[in-house]
């Protein structure tokens, strides 16, 4: 164990979006701007910026156009991805007249997960996706693709490997460069992970995968280490844990992004990231959501100045 | 990696002692009894109870008679065993009038920090800590012994190896039946870990050895799980990871033992204890506190049946 740690590893800072989508108070464009700003000061290259949806069914990303058309204005380094999630091909048509470079599609393991969240099975999801991938890939975009309930379902409890195989399979060929594996409801853990990682090792290049765990459990890192150990070298986190998990009041949702690189740094896996420029953005975002880190590292590296 | 898990893991529960004491609400002594009460009826077999201390040192502590006489007539099951921490010669006599039957002694890795804690250089604690031990072990009492900033010092901040073998030699041939190792401030991560048990894998039986970890940096599951593949079988935790860190303001101490059972439970490792029970062990506790536990499953648990 812990002979196979590679030298790094990328962080795909979902903060921005994935985070703020599952905070209650709604921020203004300005306000997410700055945060993406100080974000992209640190050494992060990935920064998932916002989300075309519906603005009356995520009201905080109801300003993905105005929010974009900001980041363009950033005159970020060229070297720095912002994608957008994107849920079909009414969002996919505002994301490209906003100039989006990159996108990211989702869909699920689990039927009745993706029944709730997009009304539509797992095998509807993907008859769904493929236009809107096919039509992003023409005009030229990367596009990523994310699964949840991965690690299992909070309707369905476990999740089938099936179903796994099946929309990995439908979104690698249909051209997406990394495919996220979500652990939605923060039940993962080490010999599930394991587990996981070592059938897909079986029909697939295994760095086509990264890893979103959510630390509801607590489990997040644990789950990272075994990931590491079995070849995963990308990792979705939001800088100071931003967003709750909606299926439990009070707990943590996307492990933090303080506590990865804090984990990969001290075991000598660099990240590029810079741990002052990320607690000083996670400051930012977290006096203007008015709420406490769920970060275990970030609490502490603030305690210990002051 | 995860091909050597053992079926079993022992828990050391010291939330009543090492959490308390951190505490800053000084509690009576039937809320304390009423916590090891209900801790006792968990499955958990180690309920660290209490100090024998200067009360004007440790004022949480400082009902360590009466606490430990409340314990007695719990009448608790013979299977469970309740040590108190002694630190000298007149605590160890304390803890015999009051019939204690297992005491710990401790010691740190690091002479700032021993200089500091107990006005003793690492060599000196040994010397005072000698005859502690040999009149309880004539007296046919269990001894276990604490090493302290095994991976890292507050003031020191790497530790030294050397100290480390010197020390748990001592305790090992002094009759201490167990050794627990203790991640002080918490910047323990698995790679020191690894590196830390593999070289006392070659001088010791590795069994000694019990896990010691905080929280501080959220890395305490990630260690845990380090530790169970290079043969680790005891962990000391703190239920609702009560006791936080007095180097880091508002920053986690003691990896929560809720957190610890889950990962345990969820890969196949049992510890014979009931999460339910353990919770509301926690929560009677914490209401007495009136404090947040920093234990992320625990909130999660609660949050899900709410």
């Amino acid at each position: 164990m812990l002979n196979h740690l590679p030298s790094e590893v990328k962080i795909i800072e979902v903060g921005p979006r994935d985070g703020l989508q599952n905070e209650k108070t709604v921020l203004d464009t300005q306000t997410k701007l700055e945060y993406i700003r100080l974000l992209s000061k640190t050494g992060l290259k990935t920064i998932e910026a916002t989300s075309f949806v519906r603005a009356d069914k995520i009201p905080q990303m109801g300003d993905a156009k105005a929010l974009y058309e900001g980041v363009q204005s950033l005159s970020l380094d060229s070297s720095i991805s912002t994608p957008c999630l994107v849920p079909n091909l009414k969002g996919l048509d505002l994301a490209l007249e906003c100039g989006v470079g990159e996108i990211a599609v989702f869909t699920a393991t689990s039927d009745t997960f993706n029944m709730k969240n997009i009304n539509a099975s797992v095998d509807e999801s993907l008859t769904r996706l493929a236009p809107v991938i096919d039509k992003a890939k023409s005009e030229g975009l990367k596009v990523r693709g994310y699964i949840s309930t991965v690690f299992g379902c909070p309707y369905e409890g476990e999740t089938s490997l099936e179903n796994l195989f099946k929309v990995s399979h439908f979104l690698e060929k249909a051209g997406c460069y990394e495919i996220s594996l979500g652990d939605t409801i923060g039940v993962g853990h080490p010999v599930l992970v394991k587990n996981v990682i070592s059938e897909l090792d079986r029909e697939f290049d295994i760095s086509l995968f990264a890893m979103h765990f959510h630390d509801t459990s607590g489990t997040a890192l644990a789950n990272i280490l075994t990931s590491l150990e079995y070849g995963i070298k990308a990792f979705d986190s939001s800088s100071a844990g931003l967003g709750g998990c909606p299926y439990a009041k009070g707990a943590t949702g996307n492990v933090a992004t303080e506590d990865v690189i804090n984990l990969l740094h001290s075991m000598g896996v660099s990240t590029g990231v810079d741990m002052e420029l990320l607690t000083e953005a996670s400051t930012y975002i977290l006096s203007s959501l008015k709420k406490h880190s769920s970060s275990k590292f970030y609490n502490a590296y603030l305690g210990r100045k002051s």
